[in-house]
């Protein structure tokens, strides 16, 4: 009896709920690109820091402004530079750059197009009310308050005003680390002609891949090739010391040489099918206390199942929005087993119909490649229609 | 007289249209995810590499089936291992297990669970179609087919299928290379309190980080703080060196001690005024050949010029999509600076409507933080209505 897809979904979150559980470490801001703040982050100063000037001008108190045209005594000249500035005397005015402290004493700035300057002095020819083209302190932001929120992504304004408030560094979720074992006998790397038999290993570089892409990293790769137990359990010591949870592909077939199937099922592993196509044979289990979850090892099934099954849960531990989900159109009839759901392949077009890309085999890795959706059959649908709507997956 | 905000885009469009061309350079398939492709990738082999099974089960004549049920002797096993199987004799089976070759002479696979298995002997209870359960070398791609066109930004599907057609490294778009300096005698970094006058750059970061999310990386950055037009050169000198454009913050207004301005402007460079608030000071120019676009001090007038002047053209370049631009409606009224085009921070809700966070300031950083949207208000607008629909620009 296979189990369903949200059977297995379900089973899977709950597997690996204790490693997605949000770990945190601090990292500069600079490496804090597209991490997620584990916690809401206060400001620890007023922002801005200091009282100062919006535009380049003329720092006065308003009060000298009441009669204009008004001709007050330059007595002294504020740039955006370190240091307090003297107190401003009433009945005089200081030349001021944009950003600069505003003295003690002077409550507005007059922009330098509404004043003529002569030598020591400048006419003012506009009032201004107190305040006017002065940044207060703390008029962003005050010292206590909140500046980012918890389980944010962080982005580049994000750190701006981070490091505006001088937070160098920031505590942030760890990411979660992924060992990705893939195995077959028949596998070999790129570089040489593949002799008969032999296959160039895909579900390594795509398994890495769709890790990063989910906001993990991946902490350990290894292929074993031996179709040996032993020789896999070696391989699993390691993956399950460097990772929080080690994804594998191949080897949990009901054929032979099923080294995954014989590794785990002895440590009490599930070992079964699941009611889709592709990927019906999935597997589950613990080693050395680190939650497994195994994928068929044809390409297209290991990839639609880590994004059916894994994926979702990464990007949730990440911060990461879910994939988007989108009703389209069919272009063409199609006809589904009964009692699997259906990953069909598909290309969207203008954001509404959506085009079958090649068969449903789980070998067909171009045909992955070349689509941007996947199509959701539900197990219990046996025929669409051209035009029907179906629900996808955006890739 | 200022300058548009589409006038100052173009410009700046045709300044950097060198600096953006594509290059290229290989990189190795570990290292390519959301690398855009240079050129369309061709497949240098079938896919599959050789006729193989579907399924666990036995190789047969697809012709000894034509009477069920039939018995076989079982001649030998085919497992998904490197090497050449004997040819099949007429009149006989081999086991086979999925992705293993098809020996000659057998044209089906009968899937296990539609056998029964004896020990040297296997009993066949349904006919099979020749080609059934079979894959047939280069079903899913033949050699020479495109496997991936130019342009594309690869994902872990698009990696897959190279690594499963023998590539192991793949020519990309280079990554533009952009100098970040920042300037301003003011600016100190993170880690212990500021002094009166001194402020925290966040500037830097922001860009620094603004880079990378376009897809760019970032080849140099430099701070200058001394207000002197020959410790600037000396870093623009290396920021040229080192970088297909260079970005500059602050020194580019009216006031005193301004050197970009007065680095930029005896080279030709170009200082102005834009119509658009915040980030109404701008300039450009050349140094040492390389293109410089120069953004206002104000860390929200840095962060929005960034966005509207070159993070679409990065952003290009590096393959990813355009912000989404979405027509929200607006919770509040607002009332807008005439003949300047305001971008304005808010925070969308629902994807419907448009809330409008902090004030315009252009020193607001904690607000620019706290949006998710930049409101564009045309510059002939002056004002607007609670639920008017503005445009507004995805953060």
């Amino acid at each position: 009896m296979s189990r369903s897809v949200d059977d297995h979904a379900t089973h899977v979150r709950g597997l690996l709920s204790a490693a997605l559980r949000p770990r945190r470490e601090i990292v500069a801001l600079v490496d804090a690109l597209d991490r997620v703040t584990a916690g809401a982050v206060l400001s620890p100063v007023d922002l801005p820091l200091f009282r100062n000037s919006q535009m380049d001008g003329f720092a006065v108190a308003a009060s000298d402004l009441s009669a204009v045209p008004v001709r007050l005594p330059v007595v002294g000249e504020v740039a955006a530079r370190p240091g307090r500035p003297a107190a401003l005397r009433a009945g005089t005015a200081v030349r001021i750059m944009t950003g600069a402290v505003v003295p003690e004493g002077a409550d507005a700035v007059v922009p330098v197009e509404d004043t003529i300057s002569e030598r020591d002095s400048v006419t003012v020819n506009r009032t201004r009310a107190a305040g006017e083209y002065v940044r207060d302190r703390g008029s962003d932001v005050h010292a206590g308050e909140q500046l980012l929120p918890a389980g944010l992504r962080l982005a580049s304004r994000h750190l701006a005003v981070l490091a505006a408030a001088g937070i160098g560094e920031i505590e942030v979720r760890s990411r979660v680390r992924v060992a990705v074992v893939t195995t077959g006998a028949e596998l070999i790397s790129p570089g040489r002609p593949a002799a008969m038999g032999e296959v160039y290993d895909a579900n390594g570089i795509a398994l890495e891949a769709a890790v990063r892409a989910c906001g993990a990293e991946v902490g350990f790769v290894a292929r074993n090739q031996d179709d040996d137990t032993e020789s896999l359990r070696a391989s699993m010591v390691a993956a399950a010391r460097n990772a929080d949870l080690v994804i594998t592909s191949g080897g949990i077939s009901m054929g032979d040489y099923e080294v995954v199937r014989e590794l785990l099922q002895p440590l009490g592993g599930w070992v079964g099918s699941v009611a889709m196509q592709p990927g019906g044979p999935q597997a589950t289990g613990e080693f050395d206390g680190v939650p497994v979850v195994s994928f068929p090892g044809n390409p297209v099934s290991t990839q639609i199942s880590f994004e059916v099954f894994v994926a979702p849960l990464l990007r949730e531990a990440a911060g990461l929005p879910a994939a988007m989900l989108r009703r389209l159109a069919l272009t063409s009839d199609l006809r589904s087993v009964p009692g699997k759901r259906q990953f069909l392949r598909g290309r969207s077009l203008a954001g509404e119909r959506v085009e079958i890309v090649s068969g449903p085999g789980s070998h067909l890795v171009a045909g992955l490649a070349a689509s941007d959706v996947l199509i959701d059959v539900p197990a219990e649908t046996t025929e669409l229609k051209e035009g029907d709507l179906v629900e996808t997956m955006t890739l």
